[in-house]
């Protein structure tokens, strides 16, 4: 039995875990934190949990986390507050998965360029394993900090990866055009996400400027081992849950979809989670499990990579599972099925 | 060409209002004011204006309303506000069609009851005509001050009246139960509103205690003579607009269905917008109409009476420009089909 | 190991039954059967379990299940078509959980009224239990054949069984209005469930003359022990899942909501699915779960009493494997958590 | 008053089309025929009619059209059904807006190659002008048979159009990805559409073979005087109404965003219902309306242009009335606004 505690329990991420965790045979929560003042039950924060858990919120105190014997910590505190309270813990032997975008990249100044401030723990981001299972399975495994992947850059980087391992297509072109869950957006009300703002509409947003841009970009250049560039552009979409990617790539040879289908079920065929289909994924075939479904098209001389994923289970708390359990030693599947 | 100006232009009624006065042929909307310290072009608010109206917002200032020749106001304040707004232009022969609930309650202890806070304003409370045009239509004609009816109570009015007036149901025992679409709680982010929090779910919200409970009673006391008591549950559905309202009335003596169509159909005769279906109304057919769609059908010796608007324009803008159109004598249907 | 088939593999009740006992310890899924002419694969009908089973949907022949060792038999046939073929079945002693309508009206007569053809197998409904665990779980655990509940009845049977069973309300004026998801309404295609019909719309059907108003009468009136008498109204919300019923009742006596809560939680003290709120339930909360959330009020002298569960796990196939979980000496939560 | 037909009467864009034109001050709705054997009232065809019209569904007969003064005609039939229905009108001098897709496309091959059978109006086919107001409002205010575009291709083209005409982008490489509400599918119930199956979830359709490519790349070569070729991919998500396109394409030469603003404002400055937007556009801001709103970006030397519009008026039934009004001399917006 290990014990985990979760940072920052509050909003949807740290809820669709508490449920994950609660089903995994091998893990005791031992501790919910939050910031809020009152320590309120987390079944009053989230009424989904009512009857099945009855841990309260607490505040962070990392020595009292240790001293209750906690080995591994889901950190789902926002960026900026995830590299200010984890050294606290890491310094400590204490294992860390954190949801949040503060130890993925690797380049402090890329971190400073898109998130508008200074890296603070610059110490522990050098250890940090970036922990796309599929990817780095092996290295986070073994770490000590995982950087829990980003819910696009999942889509994008798991839909590019055996036509950029194999350099088939142009490295500087591509374009990833995703549609999203308003979920992804998190918990905290805006107007953007009101109801009646987002309800029976689509837009697109933060258009050559969206942070999940470098991170893309950074996991697809170790995989082509050169520099790839993509255009990046996320769209609303009003329904909760779900991210639908469509990839464009310029191809450097000829192929049939037979091959790229075969080249993307070779790629992958150790990955319990990535399912390579024929037909055209849709996001409602994936909601709420930890799941990508990819398939591959030929139009036009170019290819089309289109990817779905639930973005809070396997765009989050799934793969974060998914990480705990290779680090533990457990069958990557547990709970997750 | 009378000059009206909107107060409280930031929301959803007032957007509806401005499109339906833009298309009004005997309308020059002269100024649209907002608490705002800045003066956003309206257009910026309610990106649907774009290339409609060039016009901005501006502070209230009863005297540069009236300096510019404002006949006629329509209130888009909320409570409270309105009844601390309005006096300035009552008091210089403005006449105001108030879309708050500041004077729909004659009594000020009903007012102080629901709504948590003395009136402050008793002495136009005194004047002000409740404007359901279907029911008050003649009194609203002439007034000064018109308060618009609330969304919920029009379909329980409406729904009942007929039945009602002819006390052919149980005053005491009336059941109203309403599903409203978001839009209805404003434009102001709140946690119940945002998208994930409401999506995919149905509840139900201020049970026993929503403030239309005693407008429904008023109303409806009007038409009896007699006291009448409601027992209202509104639910929220995941929805932009639409109100459906289901009513449970025990009845007095013997109908067959037809008897019951044909006294609805008598009653609203002279009506316009009241639709007397055979068929059982759907919200998506009065969706951004005037229109109030009605049924009854009599179910195990009780009665069930259906009722659907849109609870923006029927719900507030449309039934406002309705009230405007018989106060400045224009056809009651102007610019509302 | 139990071994057991499903039965109408094609609609969205089976979908969910699949998911569950694939996740089941001590269940073996040997057969799906279709009326489909071609024998599609599972993945094919349901493309969410992909990668999930390798099962194909076959026909229906009683001697091949039962020579394949299936012990246990869950039917989504629609309603008529399960009582032709369980016969077959229940005469060669596999045991049934029938998700259909068949077995759930004791008195023939009541089926030939309601269902507008007479029932074509006597014997077999003689013996049927009906399957709500809370009320008849002991009888359902040694049934050979348990007739699963309706959706919608569990919740004014399960919401009401507390204040029937101590005649705390007039048992002949109750009302339930229900509002359900349209998932509800199966998987065939057909103008009211298309998207742009029910998208952005509410409305009420079969009022007064839905099947599920006899099913809940027979078992409230086993609870009260005389007869109940209740007035049913559905409404269709545009959402995929749930189901949330506001039930009207008028007490006996004098209640206060603390006594009334605590009422409800003796009585459902031993049932873990049930859940009682001290808030409002929500729809969302209970989602893709076996819990039903409940909660009363106290309304100007009227119960209110709320209640929400997922139409397709609580209202349909987790209920089934709660059955089922019973039968075969399971814990009663297996499989559901 | 010119006395108009609209034949094909039972889908959503007969209904808007309906509307539309009751509130149109120059046009006399004489007759809506249907192929259904029944002649239902209109308004039970579309119950948002109820109280708007009193018109019947009647069979098609040329003669009978005529004989009552028909003197322009809608047609909202079906591909396929339009070219074998309109030759008996148009060689007996009425004029046609012909909403089908059947002489959109000028190279009967290319009809073949993608609709899948041969043209059967060849005759007429080759003197149909494509009605997109913008670019070919010209030969459409003379024309007897108006081709009115198609949904997706106003969005691709009119956001394109300034570029190509300047030939200020590749334009062999241009991608065009849409994401449509359901309501574009049409109002025939299939399982793709079934309210469960496609709300809560996104995904792409006919990739690469979508029937809207050669419209677009017909229009766009007119525009550029030569060849041009898309890759267009729609989404089907789930709202009612709306289409959401995002193109990429490769500049030619070095831009900044004001001057391709300028360039588009420049290029629409007499074209009332085409809005230029610094901000992105969200599909909620011209529901309902038939204006087209577009905006472009410059994000890592690629062009970003981002068009909404609704799918049913200006995608359809707006622009039918725009071409009325430009065919009979009427203000442009007359009934649009």
């Amino acid at each position: 039995m290990t014990k985990v505690a979760i940072l920052g329990g509050s909003g949807y991420t740290a809820a669709e875990l508490i449920k994950i965790l609660l089903r995994h045979p091998a893990v005791e929560i031992v501790a919910v934190t939050s910031r809020q003042e009152e320590t309120p039950r987390v079944a009053d924060l989230h009424p989904s949990l009512a009857g099945r858990t009855a841990l309260r919120c607490e505040p962070f105190d990392a020595d009292r986390l240790i001293a209750r014997g906690v080995e591994c910590v889901f950190s789902c505190l926002p960026h900026g507050a995830s590299m200010s309270t984890l050294p606290a813990l890491l310094d400590r032997s204490v294992r860390v998965i954190d949801l949040s975008a503060d130890y993925r990249l690797r380049d402090p100044n890329v971190y400073a360029q898109w998130y508008g401030e200074s890296h603070r723990d610059l110490a522990h981001l050098a250890q940090a394993v970036y922990g796309l299972p599929e990817l780095y399975g092996e290295e986070a495994a073994t770490a000590q900090l995982v950087a829990n992947p980003g819910c696009y850059p999942q889509t994008a980087i798991l839909g590019l990866a055996p036509l950029v391992a194999g350099k088939h297509v142009d490295l500087r072109g591509l374009i990833v055009d995703s549609k999203s869950g308003v979920s992804g957006a998190g918990r905290t009300p805006k107007l953007p996400y009101h109801f009646p703002e987002c309800n029976e509409s689509v837009t697109a947003y933060n258009i050559g400027h969206h942070r999940h841009t470098p991170e893309i970009e950074q996991s697809l250049s170790d995989v082509a081992g050169e520099a790839v560039q993509v255009l990046f552009t996320p769209h609303l979409i009003p329904m909760n849950r779900g991210i639908f990617t469509t990839i464009y790539a310029t191809p450097q040879r000829g192929f049939s979809e037979g091959e790229l289908l075969e080249l993307y079920r070779t790629y992958y065929a150790k990955a319990p989670f990535v399912r390579i289909l024929s037909q055209v994924p849709a996001t409602k075939d994936c909601a709420g499990t930890n799941f990508l479904d990819v398939t591959v098209r030929l139009v036009r001389g170019r290819l089309v990579i289109l990817v779905a994923e639930d973005n809070l289970i396997r765009g989050a708390s799934g793969v974060a599972v998914q990480n705990f359990n290779r680090m533990y030693g457990h069958e990557e599947q547990t709970a997750l099925v």
